[in-house]
């Protein structure tokens, strides 16, 4: 049993929007990405994702909802099927911890140039 | 979708070793917990927990392994079926998150008096 540390293992993701994955547990993923301007609008048809803010802001879009903004120390369960953009502003972007079913998609329903299959971290 | 600020929760969070409910996905609970002292010994047969410490320091005792302390902004998966004990030697104990499948007993496998059902959060 190994143990993460967070800002270590945030230290060997350096492309924006590329989840790493940093643990796996009862068919759950526990990834890290590095968010730096605009996602792309999608959704997980059925997997509910859970986005918690380890450094930095990050606001969620909604369509049909207000916007979301978290700080660091502050997550949402965003439930599948909610249309989605995480967007981060700031200078620096914002290092996020997601929890999702283990092999979803990083862009959901949509295939684009930022879709990315999560590496593990070493 | 509501936002939880990790802080604010805790601040709710009063007695040691009862986990509160702060968030569901996928079957799957987000659980917040105040560790003072030693816990039980136990163990959950069909459930991996993964343990994040957000402040103070946890240590978890193996019966077949080395100790794994957790600082601030660290975290470690426990599988199912493996003995484990947290322990919280400091003053102020620690504060920590568990991600686990809703409704796994805090003391897995033990009957004790610190069994305790998880209570939502407000």
């Amino acid at each position: 049993m190994e143990k993460v540390n967070l800002q270590d293992a945030f230290d060997a993701v350096k492309e924006p929007w590329s989840p790493r994955l940093a643990g796996e547990l009862n068919g759950q993923a526990v990834k890290l990405a590095r968010a730096d301007g605009e996602f792309v609008w999608h959704h997980h048809d059925d997997a509910d994702e859970l986005f918690l803010v380890v450094d930095g802001r990050l606001r969620i879009e909604f369509r049909q909802a207000p916007d979301v903004t978290l700080e660091a120390g502050e997550f949402v369960v965003v439930p599948g099927g909610v249309d989605h953009r995480p967007v981060a502003d700031a200078e620096d972007g914002a290092e996020i911890l997601l929890f999702e079913p283990a092999g979803t998609s990083n862009t959901g329903d949509v295939d684009s140039e930022l879709t990315a299959e999560p590496e593990r971290l070493d």
